[in-house]
């Protein structure tokens, strides 16, 4: 027997007899003759099998080798299928799936599907979500990589939360109170003074707790942080050339999944169209007659109007919202030198839903002292961040992407979770 | 005044005024003039100051930029040093700084270079320590992807200990006790049933409560895991020539880092050599007379002894040690169908030094059954990753590299906090 060929490779081995190894995707039997088709990492295959006796008492999803002759069948997936199989049982099924991966979509409840992941995510379309989630890491990376940023890796368990809020995970460590990380913030901020620009790929962890079909406790956390920046434009450009960079990665590595999930993926305009705050919320107030001209803040609701309004008038599923007002951001955030009250933040919507949020960060170690003060904030609960700033630091910025909701929002889930391989909120902490 | 360009790019720019921004690594006064030297993402550069009064009361650390002149210098650095500068100072350090960043090597105990880890990591061979680590976790996922992995983010919060051990971090899940998860063991093995062949970066944790210097209780894990091999030697091939990548990949990306650290990077055989555990320990009675030929484990000398005898008789720094007794390991262990008291898992050995943990596991459902009721744990508490089996497994396998480690050993350090950002241990969580 041939060594082990991916389901991928068979059009290139009609007229030969080769080995097959996955698992058994769907079994049809027919009387006196049978299809199976199996399911590798490459994708499916179809058999015709002429002794269906074989399949007898084996269950979908048993690891099963199908050896037989490639055959042209213009009928079948891929355009070919095996003929003369034998069947050899490699792992069997010790149950019948409690529900069907060859059907289009699953057919059962989320909370179901959840909790039967390591099943769940073998179904085509999960699998193709997941696909998605790989090719846009390593877009992200390369991209960054190719501008000279440094990868780095940051603690998760941390002795002081990250912003002042109270959404953090305490642990034990050793008798002392700790807690979970909830961004990387100050650690990259401390690695621009080491390596001007670096980026990070890690879990976050935010204790927040409400259920969202939009929010998770624990997801994964596109950050990047660059020195010697002008201002928040530099970072929103270095931004903007990473999202193109994370599509065309997925248009490159994982053009199967695309077409599995039937999308259009949305192009990212050289430069997408920005609003200052102050000119959204006029926006809003033009478009809906809702005034919240007042407001510190975006709503949801105005978020999905300007999200629209970026599709209809600029043709970009893109949109910043630059110069959020000081008061909602936090501490470390930069002025607006022209207008205090404003910030050098961003939001990035897409598709009407922030996505990435970022902004200059403060660089001068005055400035972080009076900051602190002025949140009534104690410095010595900061004090190694702080160093940073006291041996010199640039004018810099960054942002993060939430990986879960950037395929969700690409794939136009209704539920972040399915994005997850194995998500957490605060009714779920298993598988 | 052009824009700025990086140390490393000067001698292409001679003759040529351009600008430089970074860190006032040194500040030489010569009476009538001066030499500044700049440090920036790319390294150092030299600079003739005319007008040394400008920097009265600037102290290192301060983030300037120095505009002048490039002008060919066989005696500085780089060949090339700036003439006739003039000085912006962009972000003043405060306070100078506790230890001199410019010497060779820093002049400061370990626990106070860790204590002032936003200064230390500025350090030439501090980045260069962590510009290996990057380059190892670029060469890792590129091994990786080019032969079919798919990168997954497993959770780091989970409802039960991998491992039947009791040194997990505890915490409060909305008032639940959860843990942090000392592997991505059972979720990459969860994964190969839906990629067959998946890969990991991420942080582990472990609340072993023993202070040495080669543990941490936060680290960087590379893990990967595959289905349809053989047995573990198809483990140790990928694994050979991942860590061969990864030492390629320093080599390319981070070549300014070994030879600021005076490296000799080790090569890796095609085929590593390898001893079955009793092969192991008849060679240690041998070499050393001590006889430990009874022992369920090898004892840190003799893994020692190990590394030395195959430096010497097969001049490779990297020695497998396999098949170690079913006893001394995890209950997902693959047994050695031909001698069941010995498993089909190995340690790599790196310069005497355990480096890596791999082997092959169980894969079918009723085998697992088994074996946790063998071990006297319930087979309830691992229900999730136990449905992986129920549907269908392949045989599998996969190893984990624990990067500061990695990094520590290639760098010859006496203590792997060295390695890390910002190191955790039983004494340390901060910064």
């Amino acid at each position: 027997m041939s060594s082990r060929i991916l389901s991928s490779q068979l059009p290139q081995h009609i007229g030969q007899r080769v080995a097959l190894s996955g698992w058994l995707h769907r079994w049809r039997p027919m009387g006196a003759f049978g299809f199976a088709v199996l399911r590798d990492r490459s994708g499916l295959a179809q058999a015709v099998i002429d002794t269906p006796a074989d399949f007898d008492g084996l269950y979908a999803e048993s690891v099963v080798e199908l050896c037989g002759e490639v055959v042209s069948a213009p009928q079948a997936p891929g355009g070919v299928e095996l003929h003369h199989v034998t069947l050899t049982v490699i792992s069997p099924a010790a149950e019948p799936p409690p529900f069907d991966l060859f059907r289009p979509s699953l057919n059962a409840q989320l909370p179901t599907l959840l909790d039967h992941a390591a099943l769940t995510l073998r179904h085509p379309r999960q699998r193709a979500l997941w696909q998605m989630a790989d090719a846009s890491m390593d877009g992200f990376r390369s991209a960054l990589r190719g501008q000279g940023f440094t990868e780095i890796q940051t603690p998760k368990i941390v002795a002081s939360a990250t912003e002042s809020g109270a959404n953090v995970f305490t642990l034990d460590y050793f008798g002392t109170p700790a807690y979970l990380a909830q961004s990387p913030q100050f650690y990259k901020q401390t690695m621009v003074g080491v390596f001007e620009r670096v980026f990070e790929v890690a879990p976050v962890f935010r204790a927040e707790p409400h259920a969202t079909p939009r929010h998770l406790n624990e997801y994964v956390s596109l950050d990047a942080e660059l020195g010697f920046i002008r201002d928040h434009h530099d970072v929103m450009a270095v931004l903007t050339g990473v999202l193109g960079a994370m599509v065309e990665s997925i248009k490159s590595r994982a053009a199967g999944a695309v077409s599995v999930l039937g999308l259009t993926l949305p192009p990212v305009p050289e430069t997408i169209p920005a609003l200052h705050f102050t000119e959204a919320l006029e926006l809003v107030y033009k478009l809906t007659g809702e005034d919240a001209r007042h407001e510190p803040d975006l709503a949801p609701q105005h978020e999905r109007v300007l999200g629209e309004w970026a599709e209809r008038e600029h043709g970009s599923a893109f949109l910043f919202v630059t110069g959020y007002p000081m008061v909602k951001r936090p501490f470390y955030t930069h002025p607006d030198s022209a207008r205090p009250a404003y910030s050098n933040s961003f939001d990035l919507l897409f598709r009407g839903l922030e996505l990435v949020t970022g902004g200059q960060r403060l660089h001068r170690y005055a400035d972080y002292l009076a900051a602190l003060d002025g949140r009534g904030l104690s410095a010595e609960a900061f004090e190694g961040y702080l160093e940073a700033f006291k041996y010199g630091m640039p004018p810099h910025g960054g942002f993060a992407i939430g990986l879960e909701r950037w395929v969700a929002r690409l794939a136009q889930l209704t539920n972040v979770r399915e994005a997850a391989l194995f998500p957490r909120d605060i009714n779920r902490l298993t598988p």
